[in-house]
């Protein structure tokens, strides 16, 4: 039974400042957070540089934690394509990082993500990091992007164990 | 004096779908083809593995052949964001390859490119395919993706020279 296995899952949420990273391992049924934080990309590097960051960091955090999946938000794209080509080089960076470690990604829809930890599509960000730290048994503050990325984490164990559950995985 | 030095520059095109690249080397003030191409990343492939294949292509090419600089065209954003985020993330991972190698990336406006290899801003693309074959003293017909890309290392190499000459490199 896959349900006795540990599965565990690296939650991203790429930005061209900070990325946020949350691991997550379910484990018989339970979840529990492994590791979260934010890589900072740092203001002072120009924007390759920045790519180059977000890329080693995902790959060594991949390559110390051996997560077997990856989530990631989908992005809203209705800003202006400027912002969409900038937070599109860090989110390639960052999925190349998953691909090149041969991660599958699962991409999410922010309503699925929300409905997934909150039961609603319209939940409020502090609603999300609400329940994220209940799902994982913690009561640490989490910073915005990692939480992000835990959610999106969480989302897709949610997500295996419902497929699985409907025998359609 | 560093004319009489070697130079050699990678120049990229990332796209989703197909990532153009060309190796140029100056040798005594003398430009010359190293190798050009493009890199098909897979219709069959879903997003993520695209990515991979970009990076891992343009690590490859770096690993082989020792470029020391990277030279790539400026996006023209002011399509629809979804199309900007796509293309955002070819360039995010080809980018992050680069500079995960320690290559230093240089970025040209597409103005400047046509300029710097026809002589004037609104050059047509089989004028700009024209001259690259031309100062690379070639007569083989480049795919359109390996053709821009080879222009943008030509231009870094005109660029350099032009700073050189003025003394502000």
């Amino acid at each position: 039974m896959e349900s006795s296995q540990e599965m565990m899952v690296l939650g991203l949420d790429p930005g061209s400042r900070v990325t946020g990273y949350g691991v997550v391992r379910e484990r018989s049924g339970v979840l529990e957070l492994v590791a979260a934080g934010v890589v900072r990309t740092g203001s002072e590097n120009d924007f390759p540089t920045r790519l180059g960051v977000i890329y080693t960091a995902v790959a060594e955090l991949i390559g110390r934690l051996a997560p077997i999946e990856a989530a990631v938000e989908n992005v809203f794209v209705s800003k202006n394509a400027g912002t969409a080509l900038k937070l599109g080089q860090a989110r390639g960076a960052a999925l190349a990082a998953c691909a090149v470690a041969g991660l599958p990604v699962f991409s999410y829809e922010p309503t699925i993500i929300k409905k997934s930890l909150v039961g609603t599509g319209r939940a409020e960000k502090s609603q999300v990091a609400f329940m994220v730290g209940r799902v994982l048994s913690c009561r640490e503050t989490f910073a915005l992007d990692a939480t992000d990325a835990l959610a999106a984490a969480v989302c897709h164990l949610n997500q295996r164990r419902l497929r699985r559950l409907c025998g359609t995985q």
